[in-house]
């Protein structure tokens, strides 16, 4: 049961998910998160790991409410379809390291629950929400100003960045989606000195942005 | 002999590294890089990745040389046992971003012709040279000022930051080495908002510095 919790199909199922490794266990038994077991030992055969842990929990799936009214005055990131779990993971631990509590995601983003996520989060994921849903709806429900990195956008560090507001980040193949992009009301642009350089991994740039924003 | 090359001896062996997607292959071609073989199909067997791509290449590790008076007036990386292949490869990535064209390693730092390494690097490979070696001893020879971060370091909002010197990036466990820490001149610190955050993905950490120091 625990090693199908690498599948979302499962989690949603069972409504639990997988914590690996003593640090993170630790986060969750004391946070609000229920931890329903902690096994500490035999992990060879259940862990999701490549090097196993030496501590698993089986914790429930907590349920939050998306209230747009709730996100004012706040910076939000949003994710457009960003894939890899690993990057999903980063960018809820910055998102921890620069106070912001609410991540909004698109359906096709790796699930926050993906122990590969989980594991990236450091333990950011007990105090980070991840909301997903319809993404553009959520977006303009905010009523907050929406920002997103363009090749064509303003020169972020010249730009004058506003203490509440969306910023999305797109895919890691395609960039942001012509549906979220209509929702961007300031596009920007982080200057490139490498004379070839095309793009910057998605973690590094919401590292990038998510700095300049509260710099 | 394909598949061997994940392993650091048989690249050490050969003299050579691989590198897959049509969009990699076609930089390496472009590049100063020696492409001895081309492979596009039946790439299931010898590819690296989960995903296996349409396009493989057995390519020649060039013969950087470290010459310390090279670095005299540049921004350079250093990282001390960075162990993931992901963030070495997209520390490369974000080296070529912002121009940075030489990055020191220490012997135990992810090999830069890992193939995990050169995919996350996205072709950057092909423009940003790493050293390996005794790191403090690199470090020293270039007689420019060192960075580091560290928590009781000066906030890197408010630092001047000079257009030359060596920032050092410390492994995901353990950070900045004692060895490599008595190298360092300035102290910084990226403040954090999170009430209970710890620590910022290497990558990330080097995303943000690279981009005070550029902005």
């Amino acid at each position: 049961m625990i090693r199908s919790l690498g599948d979302k199909r499962a989690r949603t199922e069972t409504g639990l998910f997988v914590a690996e490794g003593a640090k993170l266990v630790e986060e969750l038994l004391a946070s609000d998160f229920v931890v329903r077991e902690v096994y500490r030992e035999s992990l060879d055969r259940i862990s999701h790991l490549k090097t196993p842990s030496d501590c698993l929990a089986l914790v429930e799936i907590p349920k939050w409410k998306f209230s747009p009214a709730a996100l004012k005055g706040k910076l939000v990131i949003a994710l457009d379809e960003v894939q890899n779990p690993g990057n999903v993971g980063t960018i809820i631990r910055l998102a921890d390291w620069f106070g912001v509590t609410d991540v909004l995601a698109s359906e096709g983003t790796a699930d926050c629950f993906n122990p590969k996520v989980v594991q990236a989060t450091m333990g950011a994921i007990t105090r980070v929400r991840v909301h997903y849903g319809n993404l553009p709806e959520m977006i303009s429900s905010s009523g907050l100003p929406v920002y997103g990195t363009f090749l064509d956008g303003e020169n972020i560090y010249k730009t004058a960045l506003s203490p509440e507001g969306v910023v999305v980040f797109g895919s890691e193949g395609r960039g942001i989606s012509a549906e979220v992009e209509a929702t961007v009301s300031r596009r920007l642009f982080i200057p490139s000195r490498g004379s070839r350089a095309e793009s910057l991994n998605v973690a590094v740039a919401a590292g990038i942005v998510c700095s300049e924003f509260f710099r």
